[in-house]
């Protein structure tokens, strides 16, 4: 099995909305923001292609995470009609194939409709997919198991945002500050360690 | 691995009968009768060929739960006479195969055995299976999970009644008011996301 | 201690508002929403004496439940204007006072603040409290349990729905027909029974 | 607080009914059963007048479970045409009365109605309460420990059939092969210690 | 994959020793008993060819389960000498292929040793491998998943006492009674069942 | 019981050092952190004065949060030279009886020693005494729940950092936005809520 | 509440045997045998007198841990005859009353019998009863709960071996270095805390 | 698929470090600590080629486990200089091949970063590897779950230590008092049986 590799990789980040936000209770609402925000410092701090779409922004799912919408103001962002699976709207498939990249790490919400579903279009069409499963959320337990299953069965690789910015980083000499402040900004035991060590000098 | 459509799939009820429903412990009954209604609304939404099946419902198993018997007037409902499989009933199989569709949407009670069995016998038969997880229940989570595992080791995949109405759908511009009304129904955190929604119009 | 009974109970309703149901994380949507359900049908059916109230119905809490305001379109209703402890609103107190009632039944959202608050007030003015505990929500169990500990070193009974109803009941033969269907629209391994027991007559 | 103690205590099982059985969710099906069985034994053993109850045998709520009933053939059995609470009924408590006992040890389905009822009326009644928790069952743990709570706030205090049997005995010396054979028929753990240590010798 | 019939299938009882229960925590004691003493029962009711092995029985594993042993005099016994593996013991293997069966249906503690080993080395030698998750028992559930995880990727196919005797069972009016016997004794829902169902009639 | 007000409340911030964050395990790091911000904001906007006090900071225990110690550089810092209850330290009672108020709000690390043995002797000394059960943290559940049991059992009251800032805000028209801004923060489903309704707008 | 201390504090060691540790399942035995040796080591270090008993070390409860037996060579030890609550032994009772303290402090196995007898009648008896939850242990958190209930009911303070060795400190410097081994040894997060600030230096 | 054995397995002990253990919590910091130094005794007894690696020491990552530095004082130690995955650092490769062996046996901080990208990485060359799954931490249970099903899609194997000291011994009577004394060092009720069976005799 392949590497994750800031080369390779984009990421798709689908229908992070406010609205569909209040659904996603296989983690609690801070560790889940946390856990989306902090997949999106990792791609912005990588350069990865960032591909950003909604699913009825007017409707009840509401608009996308303001603090997302202004952190990638540049990146394409597909607003869909009314397809479920982003991979059915072709102006997402153009956008994500435009980064020429063959990894794609998706997030999104509900897991197993909103991120299985391009996950498995996307393998069937050849790409290598990375499911950051802490940044994808759903109604419970028991549908996240269900979705990650049927990912995996498909070749999907499940990673988490930690394992991500790990991947991409491959050595702390390589501007490795940039890596650490991800770490401490969303990770908060591991800051605990870093104010302890600090103090200790 | 492929999609679910609605030209292609038929939807298998198993044994949701009323004293089965009461050996169910890995869901709330709740959360249960709700699922379990969920994906009779949505095969019934989507036109999906329908066939019921019990068994011994003169026994301490019970009648079929009443509301779906009503909601499927004239689906093949096949009250197998002591097979405990339900793909070792001739008519059972009959009636599935004249459905004409190549993928069965299996849901029932209970998990491990009711709907286990006929997986792998249609698996075996060159059938795609698609189980609906959490419409189906059994005795604990260890019992669901030897189940889950054993039927995805045999190539089915798991699905949750969100994932196959979402999957069936496509499009919400295809007359999505139909699937809203679904959610809304069987996912009350949708419907008071909708609530809140029209108040602010 | 004494007993809850039809003559000396009045039902306080306190912001079951669409918003504000996003926050409950103690029960899972469908759990919660049918046992605030079956509280108010409760209350209906023993024509207790009831007052709702909210809270900024025009900001983010949302508009009350639409089933709940239906089923009550004569009760008091009381939007406060500002304070978070609703028997810090006069309007409120008067109603609660008016219905001549010694005992109260209070469910609302969020336990340790929209009901807490007033029946710590209530306790204070030397009302008999009695809290829905399954029909009140918040953030967590953490959360819930503070708050039950804290009503109840106050002197607040805890009670749930079931037995909010049994207990008005007293016997079964005093109507009966109208607990059973409280029961089996909210309670469905009870309906289950039932059925069963039906189908053998 | 006061011991229990074999002349003073009577048992009071309270609606042990197969139907009601499927209602118990906060033990799994063989630890309940387990349970009941254990303090049946318990009170045979020690020879505690015993007083039998059910509520509707005819209807859903079924039989009692047939091992209890051959078990205190002549135990005073007083099926309620109507009471929820045992307490309002006339002949039940004449029947505990009759015990001339002041500890009552009540056990019973569900927790929150059929034990906490007549407990807090018997507690009025200046009896002894204890309520054995693990031969109660309900709903759910949520409901359980509102039960609890309103129980242990009025005076009942909280055991279990082992402390329960262990409490009754007093002294293994006094006839302690009677105490051994409950622990290891109702406690699995236990009779695998004794047959390892019996292997020994 | 293939199914479990009674003519392929034998059933290999490893290690099931009062000293090694203490050990198991993934299941209550009488959770635990109960399954096992059900896989006994089950092949015994199909007159499954059986074999029994023990580890050390003169230390601290102490003897094989009364029960078991009593159940099956004439079944080969294998207490090992010291093969931690039972497929590294000649006899063992020996009275497995004496069977002449092809399909092994294994439980055991502990799940991760005493299961897994011998699972692996017959998966190994061509037999198809059914092993009993719910009668096979270890230190936590971390360890029983590592092991389920393990022999599945090998090929085995994990199974429930239910689904076996199910399995086994094929057809209700093929002697249905005894299989109506295993599920009341070891399955008490069901036994609830058949008793509200029986005293209808 | 008594309401907590502005007027009368002081804040007590005990050892919330970077080192014990580390012990902390009754809940996650992020929801931990979030919750001992949201008391000191809380604290902060409403003006209670506020002590802080640590134990050996030279050594394993670690510095104060840097957050904390800056966001209150003017309240008194008592570092203890060795009491492990703060109480125990002159100049810590000093500080506290310098505010003037009686109502003490108590946060801190670990719940059973470093909250619940100042709040013991706050107790005695006839200080009304409220802990904020989670913005204290300590080793696992059993822990807490055993200091929270001991705490209620001499009088002090539970609560939360919401029911603490909901509680001395009163009214949400007495500059309701600092609140709006505390629970924005800190609650990140009720942020959520907030985006959703300007959204509409 | 009073406050435990040296001066007034004696130590109950009561019933931890071998045969008995493994019914103990409301902690992982790696987890109740560190807290148990914790207790045991704080005991001794702050030389509280301790009384040690046992029942039936001879029959299936197993011979009283060899580590304690060690560590307390002079300290009476009572094996008991057949009382099951200590205190009904005139020689335990003698022995506890010689020590010449009013505070008791209490631990067990199992937590509802051999602890919750003995502390009821000491604090009848008019004796400060100190539980040390976490090294008292019993067959699950149902059977554990309702055994501190009743204890709290009767006025017993609940507390944990890191409470107690805190609370009978005081000071770290007073001899800090003992305190610090006893934590070192059975906390170990927080002696990896210290190993890491020591490698600082 | 193939059994772990003493030729052919070398142990790789990843990233232990004393700021990372604060960040374990999929296991309570006793079980995991007992966990880890149970792999090095296993490593050690069995005397396989055991290579030790470290990241960061200097940093908030803190020293490797004295414990385990003070046991290998031979075993090639290569503290990274900046490689996050230590396959990528030429010194570990090397040291890992010149140990001859082919089957890998890893365990490690953090389970998804510093176990599984070496675990990857040594599959892609040839390697067998087998994961110590509870020997390995990470900071919560769904990122322990993503990593090891990666690993397992990959190839490797998930054991645990016992299953690890079990496999490697192969039959007890090969110096069998040496993997008695790993097991009741590490695994408490076992060694409660053996002091329990050395009493009888």
């Amino acid at each position: 099995m392949s590497r994750l590799n800031r080369e390779d990789a984009a990421m798709l980040l689908i229908d992070h909305q406010v609205g569909l936000l209040s659904l996603v209770r296989d983690f609690t609402p801070a560790e889940f923001k946390n856990n989306v925000m902090a997949v999106a410092d990792t791609a912005k701090h990588f350069n990865l292609p960032t591909v950003l779409t909604t699913s009825f922004e007017q409707g009840p799912n509401g608009v996308l995470l303001p603090e997302i919408r202004r952190m990638f103001p540049n990146a394409p962002f597909i607003p869909r009609p009314g397809q479920i699976n982003a991979w059915d709207n072709e102006d997402f498939v153009k956008a994500v194939k435009a980064t020429g990249r063959k990894q794609l790490v998706i997030a999104g919400i509900v897991t197993e409709v909103c991120v299985a579903f391009p996950a498995l279009s996307a393998l069937n069409e050849g790409f290598e997919v990375f499911v950051v499963v802490d940044a994808s959320g759903t109604f419970n337990k028991t549908t996240r198991n269900a979705a990650i299953a049927r990912m995996q069965q498909a070749g999907a690789q499940m990673i988490t945002w930690f394992a991500m910015a790990s991947e991409l980083q491959r050595d702390w000499r390589d501007n490795g500050d940039g890596l650490k402040k991800i770490y401490c900004d969303h990770l908060l035991e591991y800051d605990a360690l870093v104010v302890a060590h600090d103090a200790e000098k």
